[in-house]
């Protein structure tokens, strides 16, 4: 598709994902600029500067690392599947390991100050997010990276897989809009409503966050962005196709 | 396919519908009771009784309905095309309608209680869904009921009309979420900590919404659910597929 695609759908295929990838950056740096410019900064003591860590870090690996994970099989769309794959993972790894460390940190932070865990409606989306990620992660490692199941068990998981990996990134974006929210109305509520730069800042950071969520959730699901199936992938496309009676296998 | 799909797949769709409207109607009333219940109930005064509409209209309209709306175009994909747009077009208009109806009460409340508007990162969101629901609804009459625009724009508009509608669900979904936030930090934050049952009510309904949106976004999406194509829609398949080189129109 690929050296058929017209140059004008490339370039815009090259826009977006460079228009995605800014989206993705400015958040993460406008949540460092908020923790840090507003609140003190970064430290690992139990104190609100450990807190500070959580935003950052879930901005950077649940949702921009999570994010890219997924846009690796639209960018190397024409490099061998084997190492997309891999780098697919690697990328998910690393986004769950920031994650877990974010998580860890609020955790500790709330340990210090006596705080109670879990009552808000964020920490349930938020919590639901990771523990589902963590799941679709091994299940991933499992079923494509070191494939266990069997080819009519892996190509019936593939279209469920896709599709929760974009509701947690979707998930992850609302929980961060949540996050953000709590920690407005925690920290400035007199003057959020004078729009204090730090709530605009932190709305704006919000918007961002949707922004690159929508970008995503286009450049992954229009049809001209997908892998091009390669021969052996064609041959199992249509045997699947039959099996299933009208349903198609997804490349991720 | 219908005929030829298997009566399990049926019978799946049927299910996956039902709780989709179980969980839509379990919403709203949650929302109800929990205005009802906890503030005091609803009334056109300018109060917060008035503000109390605005929770319950954006729930029914902008996500229970909206959903329904698209819905449609599932549950009825054997009908005649012209009734079910007519269907969708009219479900829309109604949501729209109550939509706009709790974004008066709310605003309503605030001229009266001399509390700003949209400074928070709920009212940008929920403002930007609005506003993009009442755009997405014109051009879709525009396009598509009462048809102006020639039949290559309109193929080249239906996937984009289709995928800003999953997306403007979404986005309601997480207005919502971020209502719920607001609403609770601002009523009930030195008890929402220690899990009081409004708090506690509040985060469930939360949840349910998420689930919905879920539930429909995969309804929405899943390739087996689609409307089959007609052999008229089929000829003008065949011929956008040539014009969009590999593309395919999709079936809202």
């Amino acid at each position: 598709m690929e050296d058929s695609a017209p140059r004008t759908g490339r370039s815009m295929f090259a826009c977006l994902v460079g228009a995605s990838q800014l989206l993705g950056v400015t958040s993460v740096v406008l949540t460092g600029v908020w923790m840090g410019h507003y609140h003190g900064g970064f430290a690992w003591d139990g104190s609100a500067r450990e807190f500070n860590l959580h935003p950052l870090c879930m901005v950077l690996g649940l949702v921009f690392l999570h994010g890219d994970a997924i846009l690796v099989y639209r960018v190397f769309r024409n490099e061998a599947k084997r190492n997309v794959k891999l780098l697919h993972g690697i990328i998910h790894l690393l986004a769950l390991i920031i994650s877990i460390i974010g998580f860890v940190a609020v955790f500790d932070f709330h340990r210090a100050a006596k705080i109670p865990d879990m009552y808000s409606l964020h920490s349930w989306c938020g919590m639901s997010t990771l523990v589902l990620f963590c799941i679709q992660w091994v299940m991933g490692l499992m079923f494509f990276l070191f494939p266990t199941a069997s080819s009519w068990l892996r190509a019936s998981y593939l279209p469920i897989h896709v599709f929760c990996g974009l509701v947690l990134l979707v998930m992850a974006v609302g929980s961060s809009l949540l996050g953000i929210t709590e920690k407005l109305l925690f920290s400035i509520e007199s003057s959020y409503s004078l729009f204090a730069p730090e709530g605009v800042l932190a709305n704006i950071l919000g918007i961002l966050l949707v922004c690159f969520g929508v970008l995503l959730g286009y450049l992954i699901t229009k049809e001209e962005y997908r892998r091009p199936p390669n021969p052996e992938e064609e041959s199992l496309s249509v045997h699947f196709k039959t099996l299933t009676e009208g349903g198609s296998p997804t490349t991720p």
